[in-house]
């Protein structure tokens, strides 16, 4: 039977700002990653998203991301590998604390924005995230872009690694993500895109914009948690997927 | 045989701005307390801080403070116990992380500036500190003023406890530090400052500046680490004590 | 004829944090408090914010507070007068340059939250306030709680003041604020809390929880400018006082 | 008789940290570039410096730089040039309004560590610093690199501009600086480094690495703050100037 774990970046609100719809979004997910203060998220925030995630029964990773509250960790930042080993070191430790004080376990971590398109192509900041989470605990998995240059640090470290696909992202002939900067980047038909992510689990394959086939590994299918549509697709996806036989559970 | 433990406030430089001492230092003290980069500190000076510790054999305790950079965590700041819980679990959790990633183990926790100085008198602070601590690992020890509320809610909710005492600062009738807007605050003779301690240590009392003697528990000194006097006299102590057989030892 | 003013706090959205409706509120208030970056907005929000209220032709003012972007400048912070003084000015010559650089013209100042709440009662705080205000321009018009500290700080020192009041805050006896801790603290009737603001400019009293009547100077209203209600009551009440006979216009 | 101006970054202190010997270089510069809160200096450093500056008769500037405390601003940020217009700005009013709230004028600006070098070489990111300085007063002097793109944009915009030239950095055959990554990148010996100084600003020419002579304007020398040798080297510079019959006066 085929499986596939749903994840989505959580715990995203700051102080008086809220975004998401982290209590109802969790319904339909198997795994939150939760954003560790530097691009989003605060102590408090972060506590209650924890408790959310227990309540619920999903499964708790952390989101590292640069520093960078004003620029929401989507712009690159000039970091050595040495420092961005430093940075994701101490945010998976910061949500550790705040899971195992409530009873529960971090399980992955899947860096954020910049963080996780510099590492997707970047050999050595890709090692030093992978560095950094197998030195906090290597029975961590990794969560990466299918494909990348993090997936394949991960693995020559010994981590367990999710390969995560998009169901409202074009691919391109190379399996790389067809570029936001390009009209056909996206996918707003929801029937396509649950279409995509269910070819991409029972056949291991993309149709990419260039009408080819591409192999795909699809652990883990990334979810939006904000705005109303998200959350209707989400409700969407998972019933189509269960629907469709696929077992929806946790990345193992 | 009599213990000690001597214990330095380190890690506190930041980014390209240096304080303190810490290579020097740790030659002399048997503890350090690391900022976790609310009041002072950053990832990168955190995990330095770590290694240094590490090689000189000090062992290394989290030293979590409110979050006021410019301010160094010295004003007191108005959250709720809940919030106080949020922020030190956090702070735990980061020094946690860098510390297990370079194979060390994290075993105290002494509170900064006037979060220390807050918790002394508030029981509610004391017990959110406590259980933070509490929550992250029952084995850690809590670093706290001697005689405080802080001691008492470690003890009540079963942790281990050290009760820190000073040794260039005098003490009131009632057992509290005398303020430091008053002129006797401060005791700058180092021979004197070190009869204090041998004193507390080996007959349990501090005598006041009122002349009185009052029962103190001295398990573990605080020196400063900051200046050439600083290191002079951390250096003078360790010998002072050791001279007097007065073991200087890590607090177990 | 009566004349008031209406003014808002807005630019509080932070980064890719969305907080209020400042396009639509523009259309019913005469002045805005645009928040400088301390405990909301950044120079982005700052500057977005300046060329809405220049095309609407609403009044421009600064919105200094604590920099505590977590606490969104709500809890008290132990700064002295000196550091107060500091962090007004910076605050208001970072919104004026970005007000000057459009063409705009800074006009006054209102402090937020709780250095608001803290000016209002502290003479020492207030007089640091009022004098960053004249030093920077003598010009400036000084917003605060009527009947405060903060007025007569203001008077004191020369500043044009205004006086500002609350349509949905009730009243104590002695002049101020009910806590909002007390279960009668909010007006959630609209018409009343019009009403109460009618009261103010063509009486010049205000109705107490007490029953009693208190002399009250109303120069402006404070208008709420987050959540759908907001947006409502703002162009209700600019209805209702037109409706009434009274000049809705900026404070001169 | 030719003329030079002596220009320092100062107000690099923040908070509890202490960088720079502002005082005493004050003695011998005759422009500071203060630093404005971003990538370092807190409303309180600044402050104090504007005071120092103004005590001493040297020119005040505003040293803006990327929001980057841990990195002092030094490593490149992927701001849009929209949005470098926007924190140049701020930066500019913050200092402003502290400068003249003492009675002091701010004359000019100066673009700090990876800002001042993306903006050397990048057109667009040196148009948008160059207008927002324009945007808040177009008399300021837009300090910048000798024969730079920053320089270029600030005097087709119409601002007066200040060239800077550096006593301790070595020079390409096409004008730019060595890299500091090369070893030949700097003038360790004072005399050389004067030397340097005299040759650009009387034959207005620089000696490069490839021995060949390069035309250079020097109107302002970049002196360090920090250190004892900074200091030492800054009276040096300072007196052999004066001997060689330079004038060292602020730009105007």
């Amino acid at each position: 039977m085929f499986q596939v774990d749903l994840n989505c970046d959580l715990g995203e609100s700051f102080g008086a700002y809220k975004m998401g719809n982290d209590e109802l979004i969790l319904d339909y997910v198997t795994s939150a990653n939760i954003a560790c203060g530097f691009h989003a998220g605060d102590p408090h925030v972060m506590r209650k998203t924890v408790e959310l995630a227990l309540e619920k029964n999903v499964k708790i990773g952390a989101h590292p991301g640069f520093p960078d509250l004003v620029g929401f960790g989507r712009n690159a930042m000039h970091l050595s590998p040495h420092e961005v080993f430093n940075i994701v070191t101490y945010q998976i430790g910061a949500l550790q604390a705040l899971t195992t004080a409530f009873g529960g376990k971090l399980e992955h971590v899947k860096p954020h924005g910049a963080l996780y398109n510099l590492a997707a192509k970047d050999e050595s900041l890709s090692t030093a995230i992978a560095e950094a989470i197998y030195a906090v605990n290597p029975e961590f998995v990794l969560y990466g872009l299918s494909g990348s240059e993090l997936i394949k640090a991960g693995e020559k470290i010994g981590l367990k690694t999710a390969s995560e696909v998009f169901s409202d992202r074009t691919y391109q002939a190379d399996g790389s993500l067809t570029s936001r900067t390009l009209p056909n980047a996206l996918i707003t038909d929801d029937h396509q895109a649950v279409e995509q992510v269910l070819n991409m689990i029972t056949k291991g394959t993309v149709q990419t914009v260039q009408q080819t086939s591409y192999p795909i590994v699809a652990n883990t299918v990334c979810i939006h948690g904000d705005g109303v549509h998200a959350l209707q697709f989400a409700q969407f996806i998972h019933q189509r997927l269960t629907e469709s036989g696929i077992q929806v559970t946790p990345f193992r």
